[in-house]
Formats: structure tokens, sequence, C-alpha cells
């Protein structure tokens, strides 16, 4: 087997040139027309179906991934926020291996694993405060679904069922099954799919950059606050289930609530018995420099945290989520007859993505990326901010290795441009041809590397995204779309 | 990395007996409380939470695992009906770390991937008419949540809003998301749980066995159908927007249909334009001996099948569904604008569960392990069901690869024994004992084993679950439970 493993140097990132040789133009024709006929991938524009295939990817490394064409790219958003410790590490595939060969699978209905049990201890003791029982599943969305199925089974078993109501906010992004889907916020996702809508109740988003003019960012936050309360009010408490909220809102622009935020949320839910579930999919697993960054960095502890994406880095799915003892005691032991949450799936547990988060955070631990994360952001975000002075670009904001380029029709309005072919999707097009993926998000630009990244490739990330957005800014004033 | 891995024989199933060695009683004790104080597993009966590890299963090879004590058992459920070709295939796990080191990870939001594109074609390929586009997922819930908001979007870009119930069945099972759920048919999960009740509509469980008394199984089969014209003409056609259905209902005990009923149930449905889904979960990659069993078996063309499981043999979380090019042609093409599924997962067409979904296909393939099924089913089917004999049990049933044993209060009545401690469970118990895992569901044993099971193998099964049974007749009659 070995032989056959493209050669990787002690570090990631650095592998000999010809690891990922570029396929021929039959070869990638022939796949690009399979991807074109057959595939329909996430949030895929029907109209535009049989068309074209996305960009074909055919290997990576380090934190670089290589076209079919044999260019070779930095990873921009480290896959979909997940690709925390690089491409081609040996140790993951092979655990990987090791477990499919030695059992490649049991049911976690009548059966458990060495590896589902060593890698639930390990999360119980990183996340915070008695959050000790964890439920896995196959990513984010099932985690995000079935934190909230135990929080209606939670109310129902203690005879409170018209306890249901999800409070979520605007921008954000919780998952793509139907009920994860309906917390989030983002309207363009809205126009043709179905929401539980008797279910999830929408605040604004916390985006201190687009706030109302005149008010101070702590005058933000203590609307935000307010308007919340008001509505557990409006709502009657007894009404309401949960809050969920992602610590920065990812998807929705890298957006950082204002400072004590989260305290405060989570202040109200206490005082109202609400359910706190801190959506951490990409905030955990060292995107902030910690293993989970509800209490490290915001100061809270909630009752339930949702994982997935870094787990693994990615190398194969695995999601789940960690609850607190003391809100599972209410409804566990013999006293509770009958209690029976009656939810899982085949993969929950999954013997090999758990022998792969394992590894995964052997490689974190022994590789110091944690401290890494925390070394390394300031000088990342700092790179990233010197693109303010770019007259497209409105704010830089962002912390650890997230970050986001919010582009704007100008300053003062800060209106963001909407195009028929989007900012971002131009920014992200020149970067391609430059050697940076970008992760566009209408009128932003994502970044979210992977954790193992060095300053000479942040300083390479900032120069291309910087001649994108210039190129980009060239684009628009000759097609008369802006002007500076 | 080879000489870590177990060694495995040409045939899996038959490595050195020193393959598994088991783990020291200090270890497994050790595993086992960590399982118990941080694991909440699949359908976690909260009541005995801390009490009790699940099994702990610590190796596998070909049609048996092994738990931590080093006791090897038959795996009569191929772990949740998914381990088609067996344990310690190292040709999956050697796809699987190819493919790790080559590109663990790309997104599908705006890239993909060779063995993503490969698959989907081959797919493609297997499935019936003209379902040629492929949607991939993380699992069979999210498998059954995707198209059922797929047939949303599509009703909502189509303008007819209303058209939103989904028909399932009593007894079905379709997954565990919270709308997945709710097409599922089986009131013991309901008890606490919510489900989106205005969306679905559970008709009649198409169970011959237990249908009503002196009606024929034609007659009951008219029955069914009656049934299901009455109650899409009760909500109004209009508002009907799918059918779902396993063709073999697989956890509601090994359900098969009347003959006859498949086809009228997709007359039915076209007559009033009602898409068709076969939830093909359990049922494709070779279970019933051929890749999927909705037209091969049944004679049906649906609208959209999905699948998961068998489709990597569970070496790796995978699901997806594959749907008609002639509904998909309905709301694409550049006369469509807007038209976008906003839907989709991180994991979607995941390289590494592709891979080694190819890998899994290959096998199939290369053993001719859909023949072998064909072949050696009615033997297996033949054996199982001279268990008929046994006073406890009232009927055994299925077909392929797939059977129930259903045990009575007697043979007259044929009601389910309910015990405080279940007859499946018991069953189960004795024959871990003696060398076999079953899948108890309340009062029925199903067997669904690994594809590659050979004739002394279900002889040695048979022989463990009559054994099994016996002494569970005579535990009840010595507890004064039940008599014979």
């Amino acid at each position: 087997m070995a032989e056959t493993f493209a050669d990787t140097a002690d570090r990631p990132g650095r592998p000999p040139e010809d690891a990922a040789a570029p396929l021929g133009a039959n070869a990638v024709a022939e796949l690009e027309a399979l991807a074109t006929r057959h595939l329909v991938q996430p949030w895929e524009s029907l109209e535009h179906l049989g068309q074209e295939a996305r960009t074909l990817l055919t290997g990576a490394e380090g934190v670089y991934v290589r076209d079919a064409r044999g260019n070779r790219l930095i990873d921009g958003p480290a896959g979909m926020w997940c690709m925390q410790v690089g491409y081609g590490r040996r140790a993951i595939a092979e655990a990987m291996a090791e477990q499919a060969m030695s059992m490649a699978y049991n049911s976690p209905w009548y059966s458990t694993s060495p590896v589902a049990a060593e890698l639930a201890a390990r999360i119980a003791e990183m996340t915070p405060g008695d959050l000790d029982h964890v439920f896995f599943t196959t990513g984010g969305s099932t985690a995000v679904d079935s934190a909230l199925r135990f929080v209606q089974f939670f109310n129902n078993y203690l005879g409170r069922p018209e306890k249901k109501i999800i409070l979520s906010r605007g921008g954000a992004y919780h998952g793509s099954t139907y009920l994860s889907a309906s917390c989030s916020g983002k309207e363009r996702d809205k126009v043709y799919l179905d929401f539980a809508k008797d279910l999830v109740v929408h605040l604004s988003a916390p985006n201190p950059y687009r706030r109302p003019e005149g008010m101070s960012v702590e005058g933000f936050c203590d609307f935000l606050i307010e308007e919340m309360e008001a509505k557990i009010l409006e709502l009657g408490p007894e009404r309401v289930a949960a809050f969920i909220a992602e610590p920065i809102l990812a998807s929705g622009g890298v957006l950082m609530p204002p400072p004590g935020y989260h305290r405060r949320a989570q202040a109200l839910c206490r005082k109202y018995d609400i359910l706190t579930i801190s959506d951490e999919v990409v905030t955990a697993f060292g995107r902030l420099g910690h293993w989970f960054a509800s209490e490290a960095v915001f100061g809270i502890t909630p009752d339930i945290v949702t994982f997935a994406k870094g787990v693994t880095s990615g190398y194969v799915p695995l999601g789940g989520f960690a609850i607190s003892r003391a809100v599972v005691e209410q409804v566990a032991g013999p006293e509770n007859k009958g209690s029976v949450y009656s939810n899982g799936y085949t993969y929950s547990g999954h013997p090999v993505s758990c022998a792969a988060a394992l590894a995964n955070i052997r490689i974190i631990e022994q590789e110091g990326l944690l401290e890494h994360v925390r070394e390394i952001a300031p000088y990342f975000q700092a790179r990233l901010r010197e693109l303010e002075a770019l007259p497209l670009v409105g704010e830089v904001r962002g912390l650890g290795l997230m970050a986001c380029v919010d582009c704007v029709a100008d300053k003062q309005s800060k209106n963001p441009l909407a195009l028929d072919k989007e900012v971002g999707g131009r920014i992200d097009a020149h970067c391609q041809e430059l050697g940076l993926v970008v992760r566009p998000i209408y009128n932003m630009c994502v970044m979210s590397p992977p954790l193992i990244i060095e300053k000479p490739e942040i300083d390479r990330l900032v120069e291309i995204l910087r001649q994108g957005i210039e190129r980009t800014q060239d684009d628009l004033e000759r097609e008369g779309l802006w002007r500076r």
C-alpha cells in the first residue's frame, strides 16, 4: 500500500512537485462531462444544469489544492471551513485504513467501539462546563437537527410540549436539513424552499458594521439584547425552548457580535429557562485558537455545543453535539421511566470517522496548532486589514483564522454591490487565475485557511487577494457598474 | 503502512485467528466506563444512562464481528443492513487511504472530484429509467430529507405551493432528521418526539401476515390501493406531492407488500401527478440480488430513489438520491431563471466516501456478488422458514438476503408478544452467547447478513437462531409468560 501513496515531506504542504500530475486533456474532458451530466451539487443552479461542471480538483497538499489542469492554488476557505491540519496527512489516512481493516463498521444501535468511546471522552474534556455527554452524527446539519430534536424530546418529556420555539438570528447558517435549514437566516436561500416557520423565530443579525446609523457599538449590543428579551416576552418564555447561535456567524459573513453580546444573551436564556445551543461547527477545533471557542473566547458555557468539520479536518464525515450533564439529568435515571431519545443514525459514532478524528486531534496537539493559530492570527488579521485601503472594500473583519472582506458600492452607504455576476465571484475568478481559492458569498470574500498556514503563505494569500480585488475594481469601472 | 494492517486471506472472512486479539480486562473496563459516561447512542434509553455500555466490538472479518472479550459472532444484520462485501476489505481501506492522501476533501459548493463524477455516473447507470441526476448526502436520513426538500422546491418553483403532502405508510422507517423521521410510521418512536404532522399522512402498513381476518392477499392489495386512492381524493390530489415507500419495509419487520402493490401504487401516483420516491437505502446494492430493486424486483420506475448503507458497505458515511431527468427538466434549463436548489452538505460527494463506494462496487462486480445473492437467497430463505415449525414463531418472511422471524403469543391470534424484556431482545441475548448477532425489533428478529455469506455460515446462523428461540421458549414458559 505504501508505494501507491504520494510521498509527503515531514511537514505537509511541501510535497515533491510531481505529487499530483495533471490529468490528460481527454480525461479531464470526460470527467467534466460525467459531472455535468450526472451530478447535482449543493446550491445547484438548475438554470445552468448541464452547461458547466464546477472546477475539477484532483489533488491537494498542505494548504494547497490542485485543479485537473495542474494549477496549484492556496485553499483560502480550507475546503469548507474544515481542512484544519492541511491536506495529505498520512497519519489520518493510516488511522482510517487501519480502522477500516480492523472493524470498518459497528451498529451504534446495539454496540459501541473503542474509538467512539475515546473520542466522546476527548470531546467531553474539550467542551466547557459539564458538557459531558456526546451524541455523534454525520455532519453539522445532522448535529443541529439532532440537538434540536433533543430539545423537543426534553420539553415533551418534562410535560411542557408548548415550549418549542427556537430563537435564531438573521444571517445565521445552521445546516441543510429541513429543521436545521429553518434556523438559517439567509433570505436568498429561502426563495423556493420550505421551512418550519412555526418553530423558528429570527432576531436581528448581530452585524456591528451595518448597525443603525448613529448608534454606538455598545448601543447596538443593548439594542440586540433588548430586542431578544422583548421577543421572548412577546412569545411567552413558556413557549421558547432554545436559542441557537454561531459564536461568529460564519457564512453570514464572519459577523462578530458586539463585545458582551454572548454573555448577555446567555444570561437572558438562563433567566427565562431557555436552552442555549452554541453552533461551533465552524469555530471549534482550532479555528479561533482553541478546541471550542464558546468559553475560551466568548466567556459562555452553553447547554449544548454542536461540532463537525474540523473534528476530522474534513477527511471523513462526522458531526455531533455535546450536552450538559445537568440538562440530561433532568430526564435521565431510574426515576425517568420510558425516557428514550428515539433518534440516531446508522453512521452515529462511525468507527472510521472516530479514528480519523482521534488522529486529527493528535496532530493538532503534537504540532501545537492551537498555539500556532493564537500566535499567527494577529498577523493574518493585520495583513488582511490592509485591504481596507482599497476603494471597493468596506470592511475587513475577523478573528483567529476566520476573516471576511466585505465589498461595498461606497464606504458611506456600506451598501453591498448587487450585480448579476456577483462581486465575490468576480474576485474569486481573478484570484483562481492568480493561485488562490476564495470563498465568495455575494459581495463578500471569506478566508479561513488551514491552521498550518505560515507567514509567507499569508503574504501570498493577501497579495493575490489584493490583485484580485484591484482587477475586479478595474472591470467594474470599465463596465460602468461602479466608480471609485 | 502495509505491515500495520491485519493480514487477510484472499477471500475475507477467514483471517488468521489472531487477527483481533481480545483486549485486556482493564482496557475493556476502561473503555466501557468511557462509553457509559460520555456516549449517547441512537435510541438511547436515558432511564438507563450511565448504567451500562452497549457491547464493545473491537474487530471484524468477513461475516464475523468480535467483541472486546474475544468472542466471534456471525453478524446477522450486517452491521445495520450495510456491510454488503464483508469486513476487512483491503481494497476499500486502500482506496480510502489513497484518496485521503491525494485529496481528502473538496468543497462541493465550488468544486468537484473525479471520484464524485464517476460514482454519480455509475449510479445513474444502475438506477432504472431516466434517473440520471445524482445528489450526494451523508447517509439515508439526509438522502430522504434532501429528496423531500427537492420535492418542496419543485412544487414551489412550479407555482403550486399547496402541493406538499407526503404519503407514507405505517411501519415505515425513513430516517432520523425531523423531516425524514416524520415519514416514519412506528408509533413507539413517536412518544416524546415531534413531527411535521401537517406534511405527512400515513396509510396502512402493507403487512399481508396481519391483514384483516378472512381477507385474501389479493383482496388485501385491493384494500391498500383503494385506501390510497381514497386518501388522495380526500386530501385533494393538488395537495399531495409525493409517495415515499421502501420496496420492502425493512426495520418495520421485512414487510413485503402483496404482489402488484408497487405497480398499482405507482400507477395511482402517475394518475394524480404525485412523485414516487423509492427508499432503497436497505434494498439497493445487492441486498435483493440487484443494484437497485425497484425495477428489477418490483417492476416500477420511481421518480426518485434514495440510497446509502450498501453503497459503501458501511465503510464510510455516504448517501444520496437519484432523480429522473424528466422531472428535473421541468425546473431546469435557461428558461427557468433563478431555479436554485438551495440545499446541500459540506460532505456532499465527499471524495473519500466516493472512492470507498467505487472500490465497493468493483468488489461486488469482480466477485459476482449480485449473482451470488440470487443463487444463495433461496437456500437462506428456505432454511430460515424451517423455524416456522417452532411454536413461538408466527411467520418467517423475506426476500433476497433480508428476512424476519416474527414471534407471536399464538399462531391463531398472531398477536406479538409484548413483554417487559422483549422477545427479540431475549432471543438476541441467547444467540450472542451462541455466536450470532441478531437484530431484535420488539417481537421480531431481523436477519440481513453480508452478501458474501456461504451455505455453511447460513446453516450455522439458522442453527444458532433455532437454539436461541428454543431457549427463549423455555425461559418464557418457566416464567409463566407464554405457553406452547
